[in-house]
């Protein structure tokens, strides 16, 4: 399994991926789920990916030769015109790579299954960011829905449900980013530090903020040590029941 | 889906349940999902069940046959020396009606499984509690897993590892359980309001206090609203993140 959040602030975009990976619970690895494809000045696009490793491998290095070979530079994110038709790219390329595996006839316990999260801007468009199916279709964040999370979401979703605010600052985004982050580490051993982030500003066309916190990272610890607390504490404050 | 959880306090033990059961997400009804089996002065048992409706409510039946027809009452609940008989006759049960529902060739979109939990008390044992699989085995709730969730368990789960303690009071458990169950509420459809709840106490051998909470319940309204600005708060007196 795997945890990646992204969100959408009125200041830029803020994204988080554990990097746990499991094939069975005794085969545990930690692998980068973050990529970023950068032109400075230009654009700056963030890809995170939950699923099958080999699938979510296989189509960040289709992405990133189609980047880098000038002859078979089109179509590449870094050509794509738009948010819209790099996420167009980024979903044709992991339906691909679905595909292929699939059609060998070959079977795994776990599909070949992925689901990839694309966020960031091109100069020209505002920031966007994109939910890609292993179908190879995709949903874009908005007002409404200001965030999206892949993977292991559920234990980690109450708290974003209740304290995302669209104008908090990317430090307090980072706060309660680990918050969620630890209630879904402390529920499922899938999920692990160390946890990877990127921060994007709006306009700033450039790779922001970027960060690995490890388990043993002490703001990491204080948080993690007291949310506990402070979340007794604020059941506390909430009347009793009467019977 | 469903959302039981079941609590062992060191003054007895708590059990909440929701009602909603859905076939489909067109087609939602309201089923009590909590049944008590008592012989006052002599054994108090709750029964909470999550799964396909078909299974728990043949399974009930079953049970409650056994223990009015006199002809019929070996093995009973009401009969049973011990939880842990109990316990058993329960698993052995519902083994029973799933494997007959599949020994027919029928198929379910959903499978006939379903997931119990039984505790209560039985005179000259202590409470006991217990989490029965669709296998027909069980596991037993102790110091280290004091609480058992069946159903929908992970949106509500982080607050309970949390702020669980064994020496709460009833009310402060109940108070406890609400704030669990508006957050799996919240998070998912197939999860829905009224609750239902008993509250055992150690020893008493008899019923304990038990009700139906409704959405519009005055003080779930108030946990449900002041609980988000609880949580924020709690944030906020955590210290942010400095890149």
């Amino acid at each position: 399994m795997t945890y990646c959040v992204g969100m959408m602030l009125d200041r830029g975009l803020v994204f988080m991926s554990d990097t746990r990976t499991n094939a069975g619970l005794d085969n545990i690895s930690t692998f980068r789920k973050m990529k970023i494809f950068e032109n400075p000045g230009e654009r700056v696009l963030t890809l995170m990916s939950a699923g099958n490793l080999a699938t979510t491998q296989a189509v960040i290095s289709l992405l990133e030769e189609r980047t880098k070979a000038p002859d078979d530079r089109d179509p590449s994110l870094m050509a794509a015109p738009s948010m819209f038709q790099a996420a167009r790219l980024v979903a044709d390329v992991l339906r691909e790579v679905i595909e292929a595996h699939a059609q060998t006839g070959q079977q795994a316990d776990s599909a070949f299954n992925a689901t990839m999260m694309l966020g960031g801007q091109i100069y020209g468009g505002p920031p966007r960011m994109f939910l890609i199916y292993p179908e190879g279709n995709f949903i874009e964040s908005g007002e409404d829905t200001p965030f999206f999370q892949i993977g292991e979401i559920k234990y980690g979703r109450p708290i974003l449900v209740r304290a995302y605010r669209p104008d908090m600052s990317f430090e307090k985004a980072l706060r309660l980013l680990l918050v969620s982050f630890d209630s879904t580490l402390k529920a499922n051993l899938t999920v692990g530090a160390p946890f990877d982030y990127h921060v994007y500003e709006t306009d700033s066309l450039k790779t922001g903020k970027t960060g690995r916190i490890e388990l043993d990272d002490p703001y990491f610890q204080t948080v993690s040590r007291d949310w506990g607390t402070a979340l007794t504490d604020a059941l506390d404050r909430l009347p009793t029941y009467e019977f």
